[in-house]
């Protein structure tokens, strides 16, 4: 291949490159794509209804396209993409990649049959990963993880003890709620969210007349205090957001800090003396 | 018509229209409406108990009082408009015209009946179209949607993939309760509510031994994360309204800001260095 | 009676206000009350259960023992009142009277006896109006109800209007729950707090196949966004009053305010310009 | 013993003591220490399986290993603190040496083996002793209780009257629910969480009609109205926290404040009235 040739193919693959980036960033294509996406969340809901058979090739056939869109799509996405290792840097393109692929193999088995369809549900998080606001959703939930990180440990640390005293004492009352620690802890998260709770209590109460304590602590110490820390922390993590905004368009409509006015004061202080 | 006759039509009209107008800002009038919309209110409760006869016909004839003193009203209200336009800009006012004229027409099949008697039920919205604090309230709710749009996308997006999801594996288990899409949301709000979410999870679990991770993550999910992302946002759009008044007060009341200091501390420099 | 005689009078019935007053603010008396009501409460609570006939007599004889301390105390706060007239402004004094007054009166009667039991028990009621705490508190609660009034007026609204139609088309289905708009209201609350209200819809769903529109918009309106609402009140006011204490902290702390600061500035430039 | 031994076996337990502050202070330690309480709780946790007698003898062996090295840790701990007295001034040190030393006595008789179970699962809470963010997180909990205080009065006194009234008059409706003062707390708690409540309130209401009263006014007394104070006073704390940390930081990154504004105008006017 001769000098002229290769300089020839790389104008053409930049040009390629800049086209697809405009197409990327075009409106009207995201909205396309958003489109797609409904339409492949519908057609999963379809699914799910008992149909004639004609229906049932034809939603088939719609399934070969969407995936030939969505293929389409992210080749684009990954054409226009001016530094091509930064691609899969974002969590969003390799789960976008990912669901492409795995929608390309193509599958007779009954076992991967359903793996195939659950692939083709999770595309309808897709959605997130198009729409800017609520990948910001996504990312502000993120943001409160780590606070919340110590409130769930705190909680399970109460659950599993909670848990293992539930399995000892009532094991034998009703091993289907109480028989191991694994059960006893889905039976609290049961008690937790009010569930029937008084009929696990009731049970219990004929054999230890006081295990009503057991109850009512572990719905006061979970329920009631932790859940409203998580509300607090949340409400905060909002506000922190909000105020930092509030600061920003402070920062940029001029207004002075009171750092500046001291400034200006010191200055006045200095002419003053200069001049004494 | 002589011109001196057109003249003077006209001078009545605007005499009239001054008239209501006075009329409908008449605290008086305003309160005698409301006690119509109770009465009203009251007529449509006691149609729901078994009642004699010639009660029935009192009723029937108290309706047909409460219909003309509602016409007699919305036109008190047009007449007294004084840009006839601008009248039905507001949505609050077509809801009322309409809600009039549907009562007026007289109806005697039994499906229509029916729709008659929904037409005089919501009659009692008009309570919130006359007392200004319910608009308000409503407004301020309005308020607060844009941003809750995308919470609820977001939770529409978790509910349909869980429905999804649900549909393919439990739809044999449970017809009722998993059968097709629209019943696995409906099964699945219900488990956001906690409404014998329990039942609905050992019955699966029966056949697939994990199906609790499917409803512990669900109620994570939903319950948990985005109803106090919901409590959140509220909060800060009250708190927003609150620091908007208080700010007016602030702006009210003189209080200089930072930079009203600035500028003067400015101003004082200026004068120093102009003597210097 | 003398002059003398009188003077001599007055000043012995001040001596006794003043002793009374100081009796009154004594913290041990205080104390020895608030132990008076736990022992009346306690003594409430022990009737519930079956006693021996000889503790049912001493529980009596105790109950007498109850009120006459409690018709002292009264005595006490009357006369020791500086000005007679205020001592009936108190709505808790008023409310402290008639619990005493009424427990005076001596009941055989059955049907009486239940209205003594009655106002016994809410004799623990004058717990709140000893405690100062507890008095604050419901003070702060009081401050939030004409806010929360319109809500609850909104509320009722909505309500009312599906209680309405419930019982124009549910009515037949099941009267026990929708019979009456009554009956439909008590259901619709039934339904808000998320009790059993699928074994509700379920019932109304075979006649009606989408009446789960009915009962998801109304959870919608009432459950989430009111409730809400009702928290961000809450919340507002809670921070409105901590913001007033950490202001009147400032205010007396000697920080000085924006105002104060231009105030000295103006005073700044004066002084430069009568120099000039 | 000659006064050199004396002081050398003092050089020597100063060198011990401050090995073992260097010790207790090793990220790698408290690592290890949390991994055996991690391995404790998991040992526990597979003891309410089913095992095979060989296992039981493993588990039983490592229980005795995890008591040794919990010994181990809290002697150094012990001896590597400077000040001995001060050791036991902390409550998580009383707490884990409490622990200990009960995980120490052996224990054969049936009735103690169980309370011998019981200290083991509390070795759990070692967790919170060793992580001091979960130490942080039981502090700001601590600091909201006082505050709560007033308020679980509040509800106590509310659920005391309502079950004193709702035990005079249902407890022949259905003693297992209103029998005594005690059950009826129980029932009201439940009234409280909406644990089929209404089964509760049909059945009183089928004696007593307007039984509903009592149940819709204790509904709205506790969990609405006490539920959100509760939520706003946890809230407001969290807040004053973060706001005291943004006032630490304020204060670090020598941002000035008002009153040192004021001092500086102060000092201005003072050099400009010296210069007349």
């Amino acid at each position: 291949m001769s000098n002229r040739e290769s300089i020839e193919t790389e104008r053409a693959s930049k040009k390629l490159q800049a086209t697809f980036f405009n197409l990327r960033s075009n409106k009207a294509f995201e909205l396309f794509v958003v489109c797609i996406i409904i339409f492949s969340a519908v057609s999963i809901g379809v699914r799910t209804y008992e149909l004639p058979p004609l229906l049932i090739d034809v939603v088939g056939l719609l399934d070969v396209l969407i995936t030939l869109i969505f293929l389409f799509e992210i080749i684009v996405r990954f054409v226009g993409e001016p530094d091509k290792r930064r691609f899969f840097h974002s969590a969003w393109n390799v789960f976008d990649s990912l669901i492409v692929i795995v929608s390309l193999i193509p599958i007779e088995d009954s076992e991967l049959a359903l793996i195939g369809r659950l692939v083709r549900i999770f595309r309808v998080l897709r959605m997130v990963s198009i729409i800017p606001e609520l990948r910001m959703l996504l990312n502000s939930l993120a943001k409160a993880l780590p606070q919340l990180g110590y409130v769930a440990l705190m909680m399970f640390i109460i659950f599993y003890i909670y848990a293992a005293v539930g399995s000892t004492f009532f094991a034998e009352i009703n091993p289907g709620l109480w028989g191991d620690i694994a059960v006893s802890l889905l039976t609290l998260f049961r008690v937790m969210t009010f569930e029937d709770w008084t009929d696990v209590m009731y049970e219990t109460m004929e054999v230890y007349r006081f295990s009503w304590v057991f109850y009512l602590t572990f719905i006061f110490f979970t329920a009631f205090a932790f859940l409203n820390m998580i509300i607090g922390i949340v409400v905060n993590v909002l506000e922190e957001e909000h105020q930092r905004e509030r600061d920003k368009k402070a920062a940029a409509s001029g207004e002075p800090t009171l750092h500046d006015l001291q400034q200006q004061l010191v200055e006045l202080k200095q002419i003053m003396e200069s001049r004494r």
